[in-house]
């Protein structure tokens, strides 16, 4: 016979107590009361015609930011990188080449698990797209990260498409840090996968992930001769629960994170409010305006060429003669105020600065170009 | 030059509206105030000490309700059929022999992932435990779900783990409908693996998953000889950014739903305040009261054998000369209640009510019990 050996943990007995805090760092950013409110409406079921009538404006509003007419878009239940494999799941099968643009962490994650879905797949190179590549690897898969969060960049996405098309490759763009932030035209553009995160420019919190897949993704995603080696990510499933196929009825795949649901459904509708292209002048204009701030305090950027600069994540060259970690630790801790070091490559050369969204406001930038001369002035500085 | 195409689609200038609804179906359950308002915080970072405590907190909840001891023990970013793909991602490796009780939809998905790792994986063999099965297949893991909600039955769990052990397999036990409504002792009952839901009987919304491995399923795991198919659910990765491995730092995996672990955290302090054994025995007593109800009407019960009916999740032989979706449309219109037919195998052939967690009392077995009432008063019967 059995019985308790494990006692209730005195833990959490304790009152859950969760601070405000302004998130300037490259993600999650801060939650407008709107959204976190919607999160808290009461639960329904997964399968209910509330919860598919919340999942066709979620489809609606993804064509809407993404700027596409694709039939198959939707929110993956997770975050960007269960974006990320559901894009690499869905298309790679054992054998296929990936090609994969690395300039910073993004695109190491990608390579890692396209390697990881069979041998040919480690063959993946990691060179920026030209025909060459192209035509040496023969890759059914191209990946790019339209906005690199580690390092700052803005990448070109123009023409891309076309040449990967020529090439019967795939072109997959993660916006994860972008959309929202910076034009994507996802069918003018030629991308045929986009993915993109909740907790960004959309407001909303981590959890929920948009995609969506062009025809062109279909039909190597529906005639591949293997199955996907996830099920909780084999599109096939996942188009039919968010009624994205031609089947009369939707079958029960997951439960769905309902909440999760409401939140982005509310968040892709303040965007929608304002305007894609309202939103993307103001990030512009914060930007520049934060630039021109930092540049008078005698700061770098990290990305010298002005164009390829990311709207939503600045990344500053780390102050010389300062430990970064004491900057960062210093603003959060008598400003209440995140920004973060560099991520991957980037760790130790950068601070990172996100203003997304709601965040991205004239007075936050103040507020951080306050703290941020707070900390220079109150830091350690060594003499060399 | 590329420019809007799509515009901004009328259906999200309507406000979100989500009915409150009596949710006594297999899951999600309702979510009590306390819970909801957790999840309604504000967002902090996924790297931040307060959700490092949180999460501390969590994985003091899960050993506790799982009454394990193991350092390996977390919360998934994800629903049950993640933490599914989590336990067999991390213990398959290509080659490997899977061993899976099929008695409803759970094994039936089980056996699907399985044979999707590998080749050799498709041999897995679809019968009960015996020594013999275990000798023939010689698999590395076998799977077991406690609380089949698909047909009501709780599967007995005493001696399976010893067995399995002596056969060099691991013992893995899906509890997405039990966990807290029946007794389960993971150390002493020998299981490897153990996950469940946040959407049942713990009473949060759909979205995160705990789960543990013992010390034999981590020696598995990390002597592993290739990379699991998954990063996002690559275990080494997650039990890093859990602080559940001996590395001096947490290293950024992915962006943990904040949110969601606020919910987790609470819904596992309120049944730590309850305490299990009083949960248990809740959920037992509520299932007599019920059942005696449902026999009284002259309704059946689907499962035989009174010793392994799930208290959790009760599936009532569909009523002789109605249509089952008749009845199920009728208690969700005229009483604003969910109750479900079958799933999978069971389509068809039962109706199914689920009591779990706060949903779990006399009071509410009255109303479902009324509403029973009136449905097969007034739903259409025929002569047959």
């Amino acid at each position: 016979m059995s019985s308790l050996t494990i006692p209730p943990p005195p833990c959490l007995q304790k009152r859950l107590l969760v601070p405000h805090r302004y998130m300037f760092g490259p993600g999650p950013s801060n939650v407008p009361t709107r959204i976190l409110e919607a999160g808290a409406k009461p639960v329904i079921g997964h399968m209910h015609p509330e919860i598919f009538e919340i999942m066709n404006d979620i489809k609606s509003g993804i064509r809407y930011v993404f700027q596409t007419q694709n039939k198959v878009s939707l929110a993956v239940s997770g975050t960007g990188h269960t974006a990320m494999e559901c894009a690499i799941f869905n298309t790679v099968e054992p054998g296929d080449s990936v090609l994969v643009a690395v300039n910073g962490i993004w695109g190491e994650r990608a390579a890692d698990m396209a390697e990881r879905i069979g041998k040919a797949a480690s063959s993946c190179s990691r060179c920026i797209i030209s025909p060459q590549a192209l035509s040496k690897h023969s890759p059914v898969l191209f990946f790019l990260a339209h906005g690199e969060s580690s390092t700052g960049v803005l990448h070109p996405l123009e023409g891309i498409g076309d040449l990967c098309h020529k090439y019967n490759c795939l072109f997959l763009v993660d916006s994860v840090a972008s959309i929202g932030g910076a034009p994507v035209y996802m069918d003018q553009q030629g991308i045929d996968i986009l993915y993109t995160g909740s907790q960004k420019v959309l407001n909303a919190p981590p959890g929920t992930a948009p995609i969506s897949f062009s025809e062109r993704a279909c039909r190597k995603v529906f005639n591949r001769t293997t199955k996907p080696v996830s099920f909780f990510l084999d599109l096939s499933w996942l188009a039919n629960y968010w009624g994205c196929d031609d089947k009369p009825s939707r079958k029960y795949h997951h439960t769905g994170p309902v909440t999760a649901f409401y939140s982005l459904r509310e968040s892709l509708a303040v965007l929608a409010e304002e305007g894609l292209e309202n939103s993307w002048k103001r990030h512009q204009r914060v930007m520049l305006y934060f630039h021109a701030g930092l540049e008078s305090m005698g700061l770098k950027l990290f990305v010298k060429d002005k164009d390829t600069r990311l709207p939503t994540v600045t990344t500053i060259v780390a102050p010389h003669g300062y430990d970064w970690k004491e900057i960062t630790g210093y603003i959060m801790k008598t400003h209440n105020l995140e920004i973060s070091g560099g991520l991957g490559p980037s760790v130790g050369l950068v601070l990172r600065v996100g203003l997304m969204g709601c965040n991205s406001s004239e007075a936050n930038v103040d507020m951080v170009l306050a703290a941020l001369r707070d900390a220079l002035k109150h830091c350690h500085k060594s003499k060399v």
